[in-house]
């Protein structure tokens, strides 16, 4: 929520677009369809008229960054709200939060292309995103409750057949557009097919990979959600106190100053916050339907990974023994693997901000909406976010065993009795090759 | 392969573009850099110099329907040498037919979006092919070869944190694209950016189906494949015969006749081919890694869906009974899957076709390449394949059972010792829960 930074950027803007009128030339004869400004709603100016009317007697600048503050602050209490909420309401935020993603980038895409006059466009992107969080959301409903929707038997044949349903929708929308081609626009027809799976692919494919890691455990979202944030934050601050060496020509306000010291405050803000959640199972209990309960749970025994654990210290701390300073360390394993999501977060994921802001200046816009008075669209504030949902769930089934004998068994049960039985079987001869079996028998 | 119904587009097309040239307006103030035929190798008429030299008494309509014709069958003896190579071979030419599509789409993106000075663009995307094929690729065969490559402590490392690697180089292209933005070529890195990644969506992943497809067993991949090659010929010879009301407005010499025709004689087509390839285990039997042999085999009991199976006859069909036929038959189960197969082929398939007709106009080329004498691109003969591919494996993976205790068994010996027993427990108890245990103990 770089609500300081934006400022600053927005100054910085000012003068380089005046500059850029002759040099941009290139683009400009690509781009026949700039200034966009008019056609896509930006801004960040853009305040609700009772705010408008209670600080009407502020100088500008101030109301702007109290606007900015109200709103920066609204947004934080909102996003504490849906947490405490639980699961399902973070859910529903990220479906909103995606479509609105989604309509903010499309939108650019309409002004670029002015599609007025392109038959059926607006009514196919929407379609195309209907289709692809059916197949997304399903594919996670699938995943979780599997087991459990399998007992209704009308939701069975939307399990069993959901990917095919699925590639049937699809197509019916590749074929709708084929045959919504007319001469006059192929080229801008199928400039927006490919922008509008641009979009998918980002804003939809990560929005999955969002719930996914909801579904491992609140603190997989909450953590990683919070990091960004704060090396945002923070990356301003030293920026602000000590930033003299430029960073990336993209963006010219940013400093190395700012980045390292972003850097180095994410990490040792995910160490402390990750120490905390570590130890309610709220946070860190994966969402699992039981069976027992005959209802989605947030209980259980934390795993391994939020269960302290002793480590020793690398040898050359060891020397402190001496001192009466014990030489091993008591740790969540969790806190160490929040170090690498850290480091993720602030090394990476700035570049998701450099890279929406090139593509702003590309379309020459200042902001992807207007949604968030004083922010500008939901876009500018999850920028940074996209990357690292990828990472989380990576880096989780990478790092982190993620198959469950109960998620395996259930695939099991999806095999027919003789196959079940074959499989018994093998895992019986397997486990008494090994000597495994004897020990529990 | 329908080298027949090309020529005749091509006639087509001559006096339509001339007529374009003033109701095209539109799209030619958006794309600025059109007259691609200059940059991009496009055309149907090269041959190799030897050839042109054999065939200089001929006039030059016959001179290009012989070079046709020669390279249809080059190409088709090919495939069959191809195939009679087994699935190795199959998947080095998947391969190469992948790296020279995508290739053609993006030297178009490049002709489109005029490079020269754009920094690091054709590394860029280059390096973006070179990543997704080492994911897509790995995954195969992860998936397929888990179980052997875990022998080997190197492999092992690659494939356990394979998909984290994979995600490591992409965010590398990521970075590395962000550092590369220059300001006089924001819009054009961006777009290209977009173009690139809609190729690998295109060209990648179909191909990774493909190589999923073979793994399942040649016959899913031979038979779609030449599902789609006959539709092509028979709707030209349909159309050419019978053609009167015309289908898209798209490709205008396409009619409703040859694609009626086309369909009828691609259900029938298919059916027959299945019939024969279902009796030879080389086609029918899936690609495993035999932990006995210690390699790869394709020798295996045929599953049921190869096995002739008899089903009774609808009961407006018994009274054929009264006449001395038996009111059952006997049939592989394949040949009635088949049936969907051969119905998406030629009522779904000739849309991609259409799709492809469609990008060539928009961007004025006549071709996607020149590669195949005659032909023109290689993704002018693949175009219809892509949506085929997908759907092959939709409907495996929803229609055929495909999870095999086998590979499950290899997933479930990823678990840990603890996690395994476990998993045997709950197993044991579903099992002697529904009284499946006793028969076999």
């Amino acid at each position: 929520m770089s609500e300081f930074r934006k400022r600053k950027d927005s100054d910085a803007k000012a003068p380089e677009s005046a500059e850029s009128d002759h040099v941009d030339s290139e683009d400009d004869k690509l781009g026949a369809s700039m200034n966009l400004s008019k056609t896509v709603p930006t801004g960040t100016d853009k305040a609700p008229s009772v705010l408008e009317f209670l600080l009407q007697d502020l100088p500008e600048k101030w109301r702007n960054w109290v606007v900015r503050g109200i709103f920066s602050l609204l947004m934080i209490s909102f996003f504490l709200l849906v947490i405490y909420e639980g699961p399902l309401a973070l859910m529903i935020t990220a479906l909103v939060i995606q479509v609105k993603c989604f309509q903010e980038i499309i939108n650019i895409g309409y002004a670029v292309y002015r599609i007025h006059g392109l038959p059926w466009f607006r009514s196919l992107s929407w379609y195309f995103l209907i289709t692809s969080n059916y197949f997304f959301y399903g594919e996670n409903l699938v995943d979780y409750f599997g087991v459990a929707i399998n007992r209704t038997d009308f939701l069975r044949g939307l399990v069993t057949y959901h990917r095919f349903i699925s590639f049937c929708l699809y197509c019916g929308g590749f074929v709708w557009f084929v045959l919504s081609l007319v001469k006059k626009y192929y080229m801008k027809q199928f400039s927006l097919f490919a922008w509008t799976h641009v979009a998918l692919l980002i804003v939809v494919t990560q929005s999955y990979l969002i719930i996914k890691n909801i579904f491992e455990g609140l603190i997989w979202f909450i953590v990683p959600v919070s990091m960004i944030i704060c090396n945002d934050i923070m990356a301003y601050v030293f920026g602000f106190f000590f930033g003299k060496t430029p960073l990336i020509k993209l963006s010219p306000k940013k400093t190395w100053e700012g980045f390292i010291g972003g850097g180095i405050s994410t990490v040792i803000f995910g160490l402390m916050m990750s120490y905390v959640m570590c130890q309610y199972p709220y946070f860190v209990c994966p969402i699992e339907y039981s069976e027992t309960l005959g209802r989605m749970t947030m209980e259980c025994e934390p795993s391994a990974l939020f269960r302290p654990t002793e480590y020793s210290l690398p040898s050359w701390l060891s020397v402190l023994g001496v001192f009466g300073v014990s030489n091993t360390i008591s740790l969540y394993p969790f806190v160490l693997h929040s170090l690498s999501l850290s480091i993720f977060s602030s090394v990476i994921g700035p570049f998701g901000g450099f890279f929406a802001s090139g593509f702003k200046r590309a379309f020459k816009i200042k902001d992807f909406g207007d949604v968030i008075p004083g922010h500008g669209g939901i876009m500018d504030r999850f920028d940074c976010q996209f990357l690292m949902a990828t990472f989380v769930n990576v880096y989780i089934s990478s790092f982190i065993q993620t198959d469950s004998p109960q998620k395996l068994l259930s695939q099991v049960l999806y095999l027919k009795p003789e196959q079940q039985l074959q499989l018994f079987h093998m895992l019986k001869e397997s486990l008494e090759n090994r000597n495994l079996l004897e020990l529990n028998n």
